[in-house]
Parts: C-alpha cells; sequence; structure tokens
C-alpha cells in the first residue's frame, strides 16, 4: 500500500536504536526516549470533556492565561449545565466547527445564562509578560514578530501583547461585530487550514487535545457559513462538564520547552527519514505536532 | 446566531456600492465587479470528475505544466475505467483523504494497469521556466524564496525549479519509499492544514475546485495513517470521468493574473469589513481563496 507517508515503523526500531543511536531520530523515537519529566499533566480544572451523541468525547484543555474572565465564563456555563442538549449549528469546510444555542437569537426561545455574564470585554490579546514562558520557534512567519508555544499553546508576541494563535484545533469563541459581543457560550474549533487573519480579533479560550476528528468530520451545513439548514442536520452535544468531574479521563502533553520538543521541532522542520528526499528548513507554527497521551488517574 | 466570520452580507451591498464605491470592497464585492475577461474556464481535457456512492462529486483541475507524465497516466488510467469501483481507503485527520486500489500490493488481486505505467519518473518540481507566468503573492513564507500562483495552482519557484505547493484541496500521487514509484493510480487530497513539508517529496497533479467537503467530511480511519480496518468502512468510488465525457459540467476560476484576484488578494492581507478589528497585514499563500464558480456549458 502506498502511503503518502511512512511514519509507523519508527516506533518499531526504538530497541535498535538504543544500541546503534541514529544521527536523526524520527518524532517517534523522540517521543518514546523522552524522559518522564518532560511532560506535564493537563490540569483538570482547566480542561472540558465534551460528549457528542454516540459516545463521541472531545477533550478541551483551557488556557486561562490568556482568557481569564472568557474561561470563568465558559465553567459558570458548565457548571449551570448549559451546555447539555444544545447542538452543533454549524460546520463550514476547512474553517470551523461551531456549537452552542442554535436559538439564541429568539429571546423567548433562548436558553438563560443563569450567573454567566451575557458579554465579555475582549481577550484577544493580553499584555506582554516576561514571566510568561514564552518557547520560540526557530522560524518566523509574517502574522507576528515572534511565534513559538506558551505551554500547550501556540502563540506568539510583539513585546507589548500576547496572543494565542489560530493553528487548527484551537478553540474560539463566537462573537458579532461588537467585539465585547463574545461571552463563551458559543464555540468553535478550527478544522481547516489555520484562519490566522483572525488572530487579534477573536478570545481564543484553548486547543482540542483529544477528539477533534468528532468535530473535524461531521457533515457540512449549506446554509450561509456552514450552518446547518434543518434542525435534525445538526449533532446534539449530550454534555459538556469540568474534567474534574470525568475522573477517568487525564492527558499529559509533551513540554514545550523540554529538550525532546525541542528535538521533535527539529526532526519535523528537516525531515530525515527515508522518505523524505527533500527536507523543508522550515516550519510553519501549525505545522508543529503537539504530542498528547492518555495517563491513568492517580488513585484516590 | 453569533458567527466567526459575517461575510454574507457583502453580495447583498453590491447596488449600493455601486453607486457609492467603498473604499475597500470585500471579496464578495470584488468577485461581483469583476469583468468576464478575468474569468478562465477549466479546460474539459484537464479535469477529472469523480463521483462517489450518494451521488456525492468531487472535480479536479489538473495540473500537465507541473506533472505531464503523471497527468497523462492518471488519463491512461481513466479511459481504462481503472479507478470505477475502487475505494477511499484512507481518510487521515488534518492531513489527507486518499482513494485507489486496496488490493494494491495484493499481485493476485490487484487490478491491472493496462496501458499504464507501473512507475514514473519523479515530478516533484519542475525547471524554471520564465514563460510560464508566474504571479507573485506580495508576502514570502519560509518554504520557498518565490511564492505565488501558476493558473489556478498555488505554487513556489527559485529560479531554478517550479513546484506546487500542498495548500489544503491539493491533489497528489502517493508514493512509496523510492521516489519513481508514485504512478497516479493511487491519489490523495489535503484536507487539512497545509503539510508544506512534503513540497517538493512528492508529484502534485492538481487540485480540487469543486466538492473538497465530500472529502474532508469522511469517517477518518482508525488504522495506522487514517487507513481503514475493514473494507465496509470505504467508501466505494462509483467512476471517475474526465470531464469531456461529462459535458454538464464546467467552471470557470478568476485567473490569478487579473486586476480583480490582485484586489481580493489585499481585501484578504487586511481584512476592513467591521467585523475585523485589526487587519493582519499578511497573507500565507494556503490562506488565499480560489474563486471557482459553474458555467453552462455551450450548446453543441
Amino acid at each position: 500500500m502506498r502511503v503518502v507517508l511512512a511514519a509507523a515503523a519508527a516506533l518499531a526500531c526504538m530497541s535498535a536504536a538504543a544500541e546503534e543511536p541514529a544521527k536523526h531520530l524520527t518524532m517517534g523515537e523522540i517521543i518514546a526516549a523522552s524522559k518522564p519529566d518532560e511532560w506535564r499533566a493537563f490540569d483538570p480544572a482547566d480542561m472540558l470533556v465534551m460528549t457528542l451523541s454516540g459516545g463521541r468525547t472531545i477533550v478541551i484543555a483551557l488556557a486561562p492565561a490568556f482568557a481569564r474572565n472568557t474561561v470563568a465564563n465558559i465553567k459558570i456555563l458548565v457548571a449551570q449545565r448549559y451546555f447539555d442538549g444544545l447542538a452543533i449549528n454549524r460546520v463550514q469546510d476547512n474553517f470551523v466547527t461551531q456549537w452552542g444555542d442554535p436559538n439564541a437569537e429568539d429571546a423567548a426561545r433562548k436558553r438563560p445564562f443563569g450567573a454567566a455574564a451575557p458579554t465579555i470585554s475582549p481577550e484577544f490579546t493580553r499584555p506582554f509578560d516576561k514571566r510568561i514562558a514564552f518557547t520560540r520557534l526557530p522560524d518566523t512567519d509574517g502574522f507576528a514578530r515572534h511565534v513559538g508555544f506558551v505551554e500547550s499553546m501556540p502563540a506568539a508576541h510583539d513585546r507589548r501583547a500576547m496572543w494565542l494563535s489560530h493553528c487548527t484545533a484551537m478553540v474560539g469563541v463566537g462573537r458579532d461585530v461588537a467585539a465585547e459581543s463574545g461571552n463563551g457560550a458559543e464555540l468553535y474549533a478550527v478544522i481547516g487550514h489555520a484562519p490566522r487573519q483572525l488572530d487579534r480579533n477573536i478570545t481564543l479560550v484553548g486547543r482540542v487535545i483529544h477528539g477533534l476528528e468528532h468535530l473535524s468530520s461531521l457533515p457540512r451545513g449549506i446554509g450561509a457559513l456552514g450552518f446547518y439548514e434543518k434542525p435534525e442536520q445538526r449533532t446534539p452535544i449530550v454534555s459538556v462538564r469540568l474534567a474534574t468531574e470525568t475522573p477517568g479521563l487525564r492527558y499529559e502533553t509533551l513540554r514545550t520547552d523540554s529538550a525532546s520538543f525541542k528535538a521533535l521541532v527539529e526532526a519535523r522542520r528537516n525531515r530525515r527519514d527515508e522518505w523524505y528526499k527533500v527536507p523543508a528548513g522550515h516550519i510553519d507554527l501549525c505545522n508543529v505536532p503537539l504530542p498528547v497521551r492518555a495517563i491513568s488517574p492517580k488513585p484516590q
């Protein structure tokens, strides 16, 4: 079977690699050789677990360092079970999958926000802060002066402000024309080529770390902007919970400030496996994969 | 309903815009104001029409200027009805959808190539040729010295070689480790963030100009590299035809060397509608939309 990429063999080579180290390790080899302290568990207090009909589970790591007020508002909504029984309302090909209240514009039928705020001052950027560790990519792009990672999030800064970048899998807050109109009750995940033009224009609150395929493989809406035209086309949301309520679901990620992550970025900038004939010598922020793996929760 | 982008209103404003021209036109306004001679019909002799079960139609514009021998081989396969009854075998999330013969590796069961070649010298790049019109983007990226468009295709060059770029919707030729092992019998379309590291490593033969959503919304395979594990998970291909055989399907595209396309690129580099608060001042090659529309075939 011809394939576009042959990467699966990498892990199988580890025992051989331990005896006779290859000069250029693949991503699989780098992950296998990484040390336990290079991994960081996602904090369940900043993780959402969304379950769609059919038991499809999507896990989202939140980024309160970038969107403190919006993340807090989302947690209020989740605690009120606001999202349970709502739906995925919009899937626009090569762009976003969006969920929330299909009746949000109908004052009589919309679900009440309860203790959550209906509007929030925009958190499109946050002030630059040297104390926030920023792991810079070796390469640059035209969208920002500095691009790299803050913990598990792709991010950028210009020494005055910092912001999250709209890479595939990032989760943001739908809004109207008014900058403060987003509140976290309507969320989207990027499912296509990174729409970096949205950076600094909308509040990003985190990234999907598990189950993105359940959002990206949904039927596209054929209404304007990918909205579904008929209610029965929407995918129901069974529940959204904070991961503190789902003890079986725990994940960890390779720290982006670790030596292994640095090696991974270099391995992806210049692919050295036999399949590749010309290493790119460059990587785009949104092409950097984030290793994430499930972990067993500690015994109570 | 809060949306990530409010673009639909653009077309509705055209009559007003004609009386009192806006300083910054949106993409919809630019397309509406474009002139007929800024559009170019896709040549049906270089267009494939792939029909999946359920009547889902995907149209692919071929690029013989970049992959002359591989495109010719694909046309031989299509003329032999090679693809009819084969299947989509692999969908890897945020990467590619791939189709061909599920039994390609089984000498006893594989479908014969007939008059088509089993191997083809790689067409990963082609010699630079000043006579091939190259419309340069105003922005650059780290993957190539010059990026832009050759007709409807995203492309790059370094004044010695030219090549097509792996943007979303591009169609390429699966291959094994050997560079010449691709032949066009196994094809893939990019359905996720542009994997530009594949540029100059694999033969690209064209781009999907209609129906990409039928490839990107398919269930993901859970086998290695997104291959389906069970035959019944594969989506059957009803037929692949050259568009010369499908007289009802004709498309045209805004010429990438036209004034309207130039205006469109600028409108996307710096979004000026009221929704956007900070124009990006930059565009990535793979974020440039290609306007394509159906046209009525000329009476026979």
